[in-house]
């Protein structure tokens, strides 16, 4: 078939939209109509040609939600008309890692999806004769895609789709940092770097927790208000401050410093600082950020020895058919807010609009719908 | 009264026996005639000079065991007769880390202790007039010594002091950083990087956790003996090799990669081989060893966004007046082995030969006798 996409020709480059070319599902695999998709960092990211492993050309976009169109043979979880959510973080619930109960990080198509191909080996989409890379298992800038079964989150039909899009990446990263891999209790002290889209879902994770004091650190006094807008009770703007005098105010407001602290910089020197604010004994300290290749996290071993953990998550922990059903729930039952998040909604023509809008700071989620 | 004792007048002397004035104890405060000591590196660190907080003089020794001779007012916890393991790190049960539950890291007397002095600020401890500090809030190179009552665990009297003092530092630090801070769980693999005191001790702990296969780490090959003797179950020499290679082997021994590794040497590079062996998902890292004064840690991100967790432990995790005594019980029933790991015992006026011993890699532990 032929299907609408925001095609990567290479790095450093607008997105093109055109039609492509696209394989229906084989054995395993399922089609699905993309109805909405987020535009985040980590596609541009791959985009700006700073993703070492990115593959060109390339249909970007792994934020998305829609409808199931067909099925390949032997597939059983999901059928024609099923509301989903593509996973990027797929879960087959057989390999070592989904049987250990202790990590989401799924490994069942892991070689293949790193290297922009199904689980086969091959690619669905071509454009003119050419195969074009699917992108982290998704490529949801794409109207129709094909993805493995395990790759799929179904969700109940009365979600928006223009709003459960954003739980396919940011909502889950920040909220599931929280509630999954931290597993912050009621009247604990949390500590959030960068209010982006991120920190705003960790910081109404938190929240959702029952955390006491939610503190929030950014550079941007305009994010102060957004902070509180989700649950924030104390914005730190920590510019021109060292690290001591950030690590010595977090410790002043929590009364010794934080029982958990999340960076949502990508910023390594930040992820240090995130460490040290934490309190002596017990504090864990989440990289959720992604950081620059090449760059490193570094503290002295003390920080450990006395009690701080260093941890990190992805996908905020969450096993994707498993959880995201739960996060849809809990959106749709007012537990966590997403449309004050969705600063802009535009057409997939529009989608480079999207891309500048987040350069210049100006969105916390853009949305595509087709 | 007077009492005899090792005095280490100056860093980078040998220690000095001579006889010292010791007060008896004041309110909250007890007096315990020592009977055995170990000689651990910790000592070896602060007579060494590179423990920058190091005092002096002062007399060294945190490794104790003995009996009760008098108490000071308001003391119930002991009694004369009593037999003791002195704590370096107490436990009140009273302040927000103590009642946290989740830490050992008891805050009542820290900084007291960390100028070399009892609570209330003075010293017990004199020589010809001249003041002299307590270290490490024991100082078990003395015959007779005054702590707090928080800082004494009330082991069973039928416990030897000669193998039951090792239980005050290198013993619980080993075997509680298994069973109190990683929490190993039968059937787990376990890689251990260092196969001196503490080393050997992680592998017992290990062994009593039951773990699958315990991975013995060491540039010496005279230590696989040693390891083979505690539970080891596989023995890896690293010499000259790369931190790459190290994981390979590692992540080849273990099917993916150490469920808990242990940092047993205080090298701030190995420390960071013990996070990357670890397995993607859920393996953790935890760091025993203190490292060089200034040398910090580091890796990518990526290692902790992939989930694998840095820790560390100080004291094994234990709460001494609840943990110590367990711990002696483990070895009264031979869950664990001290005798052994105890290579030499000598009289308090050989103390110097028992850190020569240490410094030429001679001995797993010297002990002294009083």
């Amino acid at each position: 078939m032929k299907t609408r996409a925001a095609v990567a020709f290479e790095a450093k480059k607008p997105l093109e939209i055109v039609e492509v070319d696209l394989e229906g599902p084989k054995a395993g695999e399922v089609l699905v109509e993309i109805k909405a998709t987020g535009v985040c960092h980590t596609d541009a990211y791959t985009l700006d040609g700073l993703d070492s492993e990115g593959l060109f050309p390339s249909i970007l976009g792994h934020e998305g939600a829609g409808v199931v169109l067909d099925i390949g043979a032997g597939v059983t979880s999901v059928k024609p008309g099923d509301h989903v959510i593509p996973l990027y973080t797929p879960e087959c619930r057989q390999c070592k890692s989904c049987l250990s109960g202790k990590t989401n990080l799924c490994t069942a198509i892991r070689a293949t999806q790193g290297k922009g191909l199904m689980p086969d080996g091959t690619t669905r989409f071509s454009y003119k004769g050419q195969p074009i890379f699917h992108y982290m298992g998704c490529s949801t800038f794409a109207n129709h895609i094909v993805l493995p079964e395990i790759a799929l989150a179904k969700i109940r039909e009365d979600a928006p789709f223009q709003s459960s899009c954003y739980i396919g990446c940011g909502v889950t990263t920040g909220v599931g940092a929280v509630v999954n891999t931290a597993k912050v209790q009621v009247g604990e002290n949390v500590v959030v770097f960068g209010l982006g889209g991120i920190g705003l879902n960790v910081i109404q994770g938190a929240r959702l927790a029952g955390a006491a004091r939610i503190i929030g650190i950014d550079i941007n006094p305009d994010r102060e208000e957004w902070g509180r807008r989700f649950g924030m009770t104390h914005f730190l703007n920590t510019k021109g401050l060292s690290r001591e005098d950030v690590v010595a105010k977090i410790v002043e407001l929590t009364d010794g410093g934080a029982d958990y602290s999340f960076d949502c910089t990508g910023n390594t020197e930040v992820m240090r600082t995130a460490l040290e604010c934490c309190h002596r004994g017990w504090g864990t300290s989440i990289v959720i950020g992604v950081a620059e290749a090449g760059k490193e996290i570094a503290t002295r071993p003390f920080q450990l020895v006395t009690g701080r953990n260093w941890r990190g998550t992805a996908f905020g922990g969450a096993k994707g058919r498993t959880d995201v059903p739960k996060i849809v729930d809990w959106y749709m039952d007012g537990k966590i807010e997403i449309d004050p998040m969705i600063t802009h909604v535009l057409p997939l023509d529009r989608i480079n609009d999207a891309f500048d809008l987040m350069h210049e700071g100006k969105s916390i989620r853009s949305v595509i719908v087709y």
